[in-house]
């Protein structure tokens, strides 16, 4: 076990503890990562810093959606392809390309950047709601899928734009919960189960994928 | 799942391609990291890529037992409170860590860089033994002990290093291998449980810790 002492060289430590601030990056881990780097050409590594650097200065998100984008407006806002009057409401860009792998989803999206949580400080106004109202009025949007995680903070924002979005003329819905596809039923928890029945979808609609 | 898709950012895209080549980092670990990167402050990710930066600019090789280090002689080489007679010979500094953790090794070390290995085309000559043969004859070691893993690899090296010792009048040591402390006799391997056996040790030795 390497123990928390500082490294003998005061780079190698300065390196490591960069490292180790990352999300489930250990310090042992990050002393890993960083004499790979050490082991690499200088270009290799002066690459990878670049690259995050350069996305750092000139990421930008989507005037539209928020999104990550290069552009000011992301590439899946200015598919014309894809219908602009049903959006998707999700947390992250990570939730959007979950949404996308599936090839289920042809209208846009609309990603808050973060979900309220009073707990970490997030309020409202931190996230991208104000520019969602904005857009099912200007855009006529017909229906908005709250695609939010069911956690407590995610119910609480679902409710939260729910109730801002009851004096538009928009249909809200939501993702359907139930028991994943290949699971048993026994080890179903009674929650999920219990959606599972009271949402019981037509069989006939689960003949057409 | 995230599959193997380009995102449509192609800033997002390099960051993520280059963080995946880290061992044991995924692209959808490497999409969580970059992530979390892009929610930091500037500075913040500044301070990481230049900590990296400057790592692999300025980090030299001590140049008595090859190990990192800020400095030409690294401090474990310019302590005097430690003997300069025996010398541990390990492969890599994580390997020095390691050893200087257990507080019970007072000598210096010779750090390999690596390990003889033909499959990754690794000879004795790109490793760091040259150097440890000018050490012993220089500074008049007495012991050498082979603190390599005992993977074929280590054990090749191992052995072509007692070779080339043989003309010198030095002892050659290696790690006591047997069960670890608190393992159970009845989980052991064989290999293992008969070592243990074989080199047994002095019980009254046990004792003083």
């Amino acid at each position: 076990m390497i123990n928390e002492e500082k490294f003998s060289s005061a780079l190698l430590e300065r390196a490591v503890s960069e490292f180790s601030q990352l999300p489930g990056i250990g310090r042992k881990t990050a002393l890993r990562l960083v004499l790979h780097l050490l082991k690499q050409e200088d270009n290799r590594v002066f690459s990878f810093t670049e690259s995050l650097n350069q996305l750092k200065q000139k990421i930008c998100y989507c005037k539209e959606c928020n999104t990550i984008s290069d552009t000011e407006i992301c590439s899946i806002c200015e598919n014309e392809n894809r219908t602009g009057d049903i959006l998707c409401v999700v947390e992250n860009v990570r939730d959007v390309l979950s949404i996308e792998n599936t090839q289920q989803y042809k209208g846009k999206y609309h990603v808050l950047g973060g979900i309220i949580s009073p707990m970490e400080g997030i309020g409202p106004s931190d996230i991208a709601i104000d520019l969602l109202l904005d857009r099912v009025e200007r855009d006529n949007v017909s229906e908005v899928i709250l695609a939010l995680s069911t956690t407590m903070e995610g119910d609480t924002t679902n409710f939260y734009i729910f109730k801002k979005l009851k004096s538009y003329n928009v249909r809200v819905t939501t993702l359907a919960r139930g028991v994943a596809l290949g699971d048993e039923l026994e080890y179903a928890d009674e929650l999920t189960l219990g959606r599972s029945i009271k949402y019981r979808t037509l069989y006939e609609e689960t003949l057409i994928t």
